[in-house]
């Protein structure tokens, strides 16, 4: 594992959530698709930032996890971007397969809700 | 404001946070850019599905806000989607004018974080 640490400018930047988390949308670099959504605390998006491999916290696992490692369907970081807030961080990628753990190409294509 | 309430088929897949919430990024639908993103309880994502106004919570000031309202930067809802584990909703929107308060394009603009 990268034991990257976090410009001191960027994590001051950053505005946490409870759990010490920001959100972190991945969108396909080539198809512009919004992939899915992780969640990163400092380490995670210092690795995200060094590796150019998405890096996130499980909030439900408790645990790092980079994205691709098992599956193979990993995502090379081309830009990082913080938002104007400091909640959330916009990840540009390529990636390799379907994005999401179902084999969907992203973790949205299923979820269609019906406008009422 | 509307007083719609959410499908409870709808409500049951929602995995929210400690807070209530679930993350909504909002994409638009002819650029593809990512927008903003922003948190929606279930009342706040009743509201956006009933009324084509994107609707969030806001977690600073603890209350519901219409994007736009008082800009007029409007976000018409084309589509919402939720993610495969149901902590994200990724909403499909016809932006009018900037996203961003500051006046940018997205939130994400003047962001750009150095890769180490």
């Amino acid at each position: 594992m990268s034991t990257a640490e976090l410009d001191a400018g960027v994590a001051a930047r950053l505005k946490r959530d409870d759990r010490g988390l920001v959100a972190a949308v991945v969108q396909d670099a080539s198809s512009l698709a919004v992939l899915m959504v992780g969640w990163m605390d400092d380490v995670a998006l210092a690795r995200t930032l060094a590796t150019r491999r998405t890096t996130f916290w499980s909030r439900s696992r408790g645990a790092y996890w980079v994205k691709g490692e098992t599956s193979g369907n990993i995502q090379t970081v081309r830009e990082v971007r913080l938002d104007c807030d400091g909640d959330t961080v916009l990840v540009t990628v390529d990636q390799v397969g379907p994005a999401c753990h179902t084999g969907a190409a992203t973790c949205f294509d299923d979820g269609l809700l019906e406008l009422s």
